[in-house]
């Protein structure tokens, strides 16, 4: 039963998206039809247009709106992009192909039509989700980069060829691809109580080969560093459809900090989408106050990590007291330190020790 | 009977591993036996002692030797660090944990060793692999960076929990990771005839989707940029196990091609090691002359792809015609090219026209 709603979720998704496509094509062709020049308005990207929502805990757009007109000369070009844009998007989902942002942009080049650089194609493509609310891995265009999964997680799979297939996430124990369709595959069912991140792969297969997934009852996601899209939109459906709570272990510096930020809170030039951050997710370490607390091997902050925990203690995103406590110890002790530093105390004090500890702390 | 013939592969060089470690151990206690000061020799891993050798296609030491005594006051240290390095891969691989060259420094301070940083811990393994003739996967220290295979491959895992697992690589569509437990993975059967090795996720993504594992019988290998030394490993398994051809597509441009040469021909400071180079693989593109064939969308090469080349020209590695035709293509058109630049035919234009092309022309 359970299980039916959560098919439905994907299967929506997808008649959804291809509804919003078409209907934006329907409303340019009305215009048209009536004999105006037809136009699109969505609201504003521009930095004067983002604000930070405490309530929905992500960066918003405000009420700025901008119109593209036929009836501008200088829109035109923009226009005209933006509404094959959408066509290759609603291409692409028909026809259930996945792309790249790199592939948009030469694709384009089949169909003469004409973008100076990628910068403007993806530019469009943050248009067209701007406008339909839609992230663009729900129209199939997918990062480059690969992050993976790995625990007690039964899925079945949509896409072509393997429509209807269950398999468990724990088949491979080196883990396996998040990618377009791990995103799209439907939730089966799960024995886990909790998701775990991971930023690094060594501490990924680590938790694996110490059986975290069985021992804590998790499910283990690789990001990989900065956790692509895809990885952060798969971690909120974790959140969202199994009502799992995620814990997010990193370097002990400010680049790992913003990894779990980014995670939870997304980034300002995603400020137009709502499905890619985890506002309830936790950033269990490796805390400035960890390295002190466990007497953890260091090095020195250099002058661009100092400068980053500036930047991060003015960000919205950090004003909780825990971020910014964090953010002030690492500035007095003035050190970091890595994840595998705790193999000071032997390869498995990680998960024996520092683990439990800090899933209690946070949760 | 060939499957217990592959079994045996994996198991005996387990064994050779811990015999080699002990037997390291067991000279230097008989030297210490004896009344001597203990000492190691192995080959220079210095500058002048590199060679490339065209017949095994890869660099390779000379004869010079270097031999490191507790006699000499100023081996001491570094001596101290070989042994227990080698007393600590040994640990590893009796109780088959895997660690990173990062768990292995911090993990020396477990056991008050000390190393000034990383790049001193580093080296030492080095050492290492240099004396036992292995390399540090073999001893379970693993890279930190993943990469993906997808095809059709039966294999079965050897890792404790999984022994005895059979597995098929096509199980899971976006790909499974290379991992420690893939590469010490047996393989039991395939139908494919050749290994496609592909440098992007997206492209990877793009040939699963458009089934050219079934189309061109072949195995997928995502190497995620440079591909790490476990990949290497695995492809070279692939190559030499199954007598499997190996085709690798990259960008084009010089980065790309070197993509391309470190899995045929590895690089020079893994000159001590002998497994992982595939000295028969094949750059099937995107060459120089490909993007002038194919009038593929370009983008000028910057100053640091023309350095680069110039570079690669002069490199022993690069003097068989082909690699010098493409440099000097390169340098005369000045231009590089994305192998998403194919799309600018179609999104499948890659995989219907221009890969069958390629694997003839490069078979």
């Amino acid at each position: 039963m359970e299980r039916k709603r959560r098919k439905s979720l994907v299967m929506e998704k997808r008649k959804e998206v291809l509804t919003s496509l078409e209907s934006l094509g329907a409303r340019i062709y009305e215009q048209m039809d009536k004999g105006f020049f037809p136009s699109i308005e969505m609201p504003s990207r521009s930095t004067e247009n983002i604000y930070y929502d405490p309530n929905v805990r992500q960066f918003i757009l405000g009420g700025k709106k901008v119109r593209r007109s036929a009836r501008n000369i200088r829109h035109l070009r923009p226009f005209t992009q933006l509404v094959w844009t959408a066509f290759f998007s609603h291409e692409l989902t028909m026809h259930r192909k996945t792309s790249t942002l790199r592939d948009v942009y030469y694709s384009a080049q089949a169909y003469e039509m004409s973008f100076k650089d990628q910068q403007e194609s993806n530019n469009i493509i943050t248009d067209l989700e701007t406008v339909l609310g839609l992230s663009r891995e729900d129209f199939n265009i997918f990062p480059e980069e690969r992050s993976a999964v790995f625990g007690d997680l039964t899925i079945e799979y949509t896409v072509p060829g393997y429509e209807g297939k269950r398999l468990n996430l724990t088949s491979h124990p080196d883990g396996v691809m998040i990618g377009p369709a791990l995103t799209s595959a439907e939730f089966v069912k799960t024995t886990a109580d909790k998701v775990i991140a991971i930023e690094k792969g060594g501490l990924f297969t680590r938790f694996i080969e110490e059986s975290v997934h069985k021992k804590f009852n998790a499910i283990l996601v690789l990001t990989a560093g900065q956790a692509p899209r895809a990885t952060r939109h798969f971690i909120r459906r974790l959140n969202r459809e199994l009502k799992l709570p995620v814990y997010i272990f990193t370097d002990g510096d400010p680049w790992g900090m913003h990894i779990a930020m980014v995670i939870i809170s997304g980034s300002a030039n995603a400020a137009h989408l709502r499905e890619l951050t985890t506002p309830d997710a936790k950033w269990s370490g490796v805390w400035a106050t960890d390295i002190v607390n466990y007497k953890l091997p260091t090095d020195p902050l250099d002058d661009v990590d100092v400068k980053r925990l500036y930047e991060l203690q003015r960000d919205p995103r950090y004003k909780d007291p825990l971020w910014q406590r964090e953010i002030k110890t690492f500035l007095k002790i003035k050190r970091k330190a890595e994840q595998e530093a705790f193999s000071r105390y032997g390869l498995t004090y990680i998960v024996d020790e520092y683990l439990p500890a800090k899933l209690e702390e946070t949760s």
